[in-house]
């Protein structure tokens, strides 16, 4: 079937004179999530995988992905004629390589346009005008042979309301435009789906896991055109944007436009968060201005009624996460639960909770050997029981219209060796130092990722991720520029913590074929003492949620670490305890003791 | 004095058709110590601080300085009618902007351009082009009108030996011209002196505290000239030269070598350590590598050689600082000793130390509120008595053949309050923290840190300078690119720590009026343990002297801080007692007991 797909692609690739067609797996947004209707790599190699791009010649085709698909990806291009090219992997050709060399035998450089990246586009370009090769990149030759495409869900936007979002649009766009007049930026394109739905004050269901509507906007001082399918815009929508003095344009209507933006502007474009059609579009002599978005780091510092609401959003997944280990820990010996049945029993205790929005992300319940798989997702044919014996690592989360959450703990079932306790106590240790650190304002996760993992480092080990990400309200459950990382990066620039900013701290060990550990929390930076030295900043704990005092061995630790994590579940029990069955209270009580 | 001086200096402004005047602080090599010869600006305006510039107009004079010196300057500056611009003070006017005002009357932009850093330089280029004004660059006129300038010091050059050095110049040089064929550079300009006595494996005297000799070096692949005054080179050095296959020429030759460099060369020149007559003298068209001095990162990381002997160096510096700790502990109360005769004390137990070479920076001997001026010095005005009832902060160093150390000790002398001892011991907690960290490879300093200062963040508190500093080999005391700071600044770019990296760890906290504690050693950066998750690096300390017990709460500390502190006092006593007095030794054993 792959391989038929292919050959039409080809007779396609032909008939425009298109030698090299490249297919990313993105949307027309750089999505992090893409809904089926995009999944035009999926369709044309069968891998389906989140990430991987998928190059196709006359006579040839390969995918390049990355470390975490290797497995899948071989196994599911099995039959397809198609080349796995393990990204990363000594000796392995550069895609931009194998591109540019492919195109040395004629043709054209073809992509579509609407799906590549304006960043990522920039390797392939170079190729073409290295060889002297004409692009391609206005037709969708995937979507030209691909029938019973999927069609983009048709869920109607819904307005959020200001009780949650705490700011009105016109206040956004106000603060949107002042940074504006700062960059010296007369036009503004916006293509990231959350920054238009928290500007926009508005959510939808076009993405799985997050609540965003596929559109495009573009602003200037005066006006504001937001580029959506009008079918998903009921009357109550249109109001509040009439309100807010915001027009409606058909969403595909966003490239005729901007070829009509006055070559005198200078327009904010920010070139990792646009694909490159909308780049392509403006008219030769526009001036760029290609900074990160301002909404970017607007809302990532949540307000006032933000933090409040996300209190309350927290406590509703505490309860449901702390329903889930009590089940899960106090059942397993006598019940048959596995990952699956758990990932269903958290999200039915979920749905319980009011102004529930379902699941953050696709949930990580993971069993002894698979918690060694940082992104692994249980499914019917892996799915394993959950036994006395092992460790258990849930990292998960959910929306509610009072915010995003998201959680990690690693129960411990029956009993596990003193070496897993010993990791354990240090990945805890890690997670208490971050989360009770005091610093300066200027600060950055780069200066304080450390913190978390010394620990860890003390005793030889290290998890290949970052520490922690941003997280959006009722958004994206992966926000920035905020993060806790040690690593520096050429192209990403320190951002300083604020209050007001909300990342997760999210330590773990992972020992392949044996087991994982991750413990989550999420902070929200809040202002700590202000005096000669300076402004200190520090963290409050939003997760509630135990840390499994069966995993844990009081003596590695500190008295200080002690008094914190004692700290931790003394508020833990007083907010969580209310809202549970009786029996479960009572086993809270105990694992929220004193050690 | 400073009037007429001033006066005269107006007439040959006058002459030669300048407005305004600029005098910096700097030798013509962008020393951090410059020499008497090159203190025009101290000799135009009687203010001694290190950092200043003065501006001189027809009318007016200006200097500016930093806040270290503001008091200071104020007294000094006083009766000679030069205002006194408090640099990063609210609504002090930038000297940039006052240059550019004052050329608006007319006249040239006048500065010896020798003497003023090409970096330094463009602010005020840039103004004499806003303003269309000509620059005279190539008249020393505060020279021309200074009677009996001293001379230049004509100390011999001194070749150091290879087993000091543990390398050979020809191996320096061909790891030199590496990277400037790596960086496609044809000719390499040198004017940083220790960079150059690094490379060429010799020593001066020429500037206080840094044994250099002021010289520049000119080298390509084939060919090195080094500029120099031919009085210091004796035969010996010229024999160690002519093998090395260094061309010697006279100081200021390279000025008129450097305008017949040929056009289509590329030349390596590091703007921010050279004077702007270099750059101005290489013929138009030649094209810039403006990268830092390949001899910075090299000469950082030290060789076996070099590590072996610096060893050996704080064995020697450790003796003599133990003394001193003894004596002035053991003897305040009953002998009349102060800061001066300190800082004499520990210079004679120096001295007596085999291959002493001086010191390499002014001490700070500062007792009670002295201890709270972070670059104090004592002079007969200031001296105080060292007495019980207070904390003593010595902050020393000296160079040897076998390399060059740096050491706070904070001593407490007699009875000092629990508040003093509680933030004792916070600032050797972070002193600790760091020295006994273990880290990937790729850490900056500016990962780690935060793990320094933390326990005094925990309380509040802060110090305003960095945590550590990089160290030369019998070179200059401050010594880049390694570091130890939390602030990320837009022109520095953060260096990975390597094996064989030298750098200091200095917390401290400073209460103005009352005392100033700081704990300093120097840290060796060693290779950890190599596995799956990487290359572990960690420290090894470097100093060997006593922290004093009498200023620690040992319950304030955790058991590890504890036992890494009890370790570092068995190995200062191990290395340090059998070089002591009996009496010294009894007390170094109990000065060195576990807690």
């Amino acid at each position: 079937m792959i391989r038929e797909r292919i050959e039409r692609l080809r007779e396609k690739m032909r008939e425009a004179g298109v030698g090299v067609y490249v297919i990313p797996s993105s949307d027309c947004h750089e999505s992090e999530y893409v809904c089926e209707h995009y999944r035009a790599r999926e369709y044309m190699s069968g891998f389906t995988g989140s990430a991987g791009t998928l190059v196709v010649t006359l006579e040839e085709a390969g995918l390049w992905t990355d470390g975490r698909y290797f497995l899948q990806a071989k196994k599911q291009l099995m039959g397809s004629g198609i080349v796995l090219y393990q990204m990363g992997e000594e000796g392995v050709t550069q895609i931009e390589d194998y591109v540019g060399e492919r195109l040395a035998g004629g043709g054209k450089l073809g992509f579509d346009g609407r799906v590549m990246g304006a960043f990522g586009a920039e390797k392939f370009v170079k190729k073409a005008q290295e060889k002297n090769v004409e692009i391609l990149e206005t037709r969708d030759l995937v979507g030209e042979i691909w029938e019973d495409r999927p069609e983009i869900a048709d869920a109607p936007v819904k307005v959020l309301e200001e009780r949650y979002t705490g700011e009105s649009v016109q206040s956004k766009m106000e603060r949107v435009r002042q940074k504006m007049k700062e960059e010296g930026a007369d036009v503004h394109v916006l293509a990231s789906l959350c920054d238009i739905a928290w500007l926009l004050n508005v959510r939808g269901e076009d993405i799985p896991c997050v609540p965003v509507v596929l559109s495009f906007l573009c602003m200037n001082q005066d006006s504001c055109r937001w580029y959506v399918r009008k079918s998903v815009v009921s009357n109550e929508v249109l109001k509040h944007l009439t309100t807010c003095k915001v027009e409606i344009r058909e969403y595909e209507k966003i490239y005729e436009d901007l070829s009509r933006i006055l070559k005198e502007q200078s327009v904010w474009i920010d070139k990792k968060n646009v694909n490159v059609r909308l780049l392509t579009s403006l008219p030769a002599g526009v001036r760029i201005v290609d900074q990160k978005n301002p909404e970017e780091l607007l809302k990532a510092v949540k307000n006032e009624t933000e933090l409040q609401n996300l209190k309350e959003a927290h406590r509703k997944e505490g309860i449901a996460f702390t329903k889930l280990m009590y089940w899960v820990k106090t059942k397993a010996k006598t019940e048959e639960i596995t990952e699956l049945s758990a990932a269903a029993y958290l999200d039915e205790k979920r749905r319980e909770q009011e102004h529930e929005r379902g699941r953050s992300f696709a949930p990580i319940c993971a069993y002894g050997p698979h918690g060694a798989i940082v992104h692994y997702e249980a499914t019917e044919e892996r799915n394993v029981r959950v036994e006395p014996g092992g460790l258990f690592l849930v990292d998960a989360g959910g929306h509610y219209l009072e915010g995003t959450t998201d959680t990690t703990r690693t129960f411990v079932i029956g009993e596990v060796s003193q070496e897993q306790k010993k990791i354990y106590t240090a990945v805890l240790r890690g997670n208490l130092r971050l989360a009770y650190a005091r610093f300066l304002q200027g600060c950055t996760g780069y200066n304080l990722d450390v913190l978390c993992r010394e620990p860890l480092w003390q005793m030889g080990m290290d998890y290949k991720h970052g520490t922690g990400h941003g997280v959006g309200y009722y958004l994206s459950v992966h926000e920035g520029p905020n993060a806790f990382r040690w690593r520096f990066s050429e192209d990403e620039k320190a951002v300083a913590l604020q209050a007001g900013m909300v990342t997760t701290d999210e330590p773990g060990i992972y020992i392949e074929g044996e087991y994982g550990i991750r413990l989550e929390n999420e902070l929200v930076c809040v202002n700590g003492e202000k005096n000669a030295y300076g402004q200190f900043l520090e963290f409050e704990i939003l997760t509630l949620t135990p840390m499994d005092l069966d995993g844990v061995l009081p003596k590695e630790m500190t008295q200080t670490e002690r008094e914190w994590l004692n700290r931790y579940h003394k508020r833990v029990y007083e907010e969580i305890a209310p809202y549970l069955e009786h029996e479960e209270r009572e086993w809270l009580k105990e694992y929220t003791r004193r050690i």
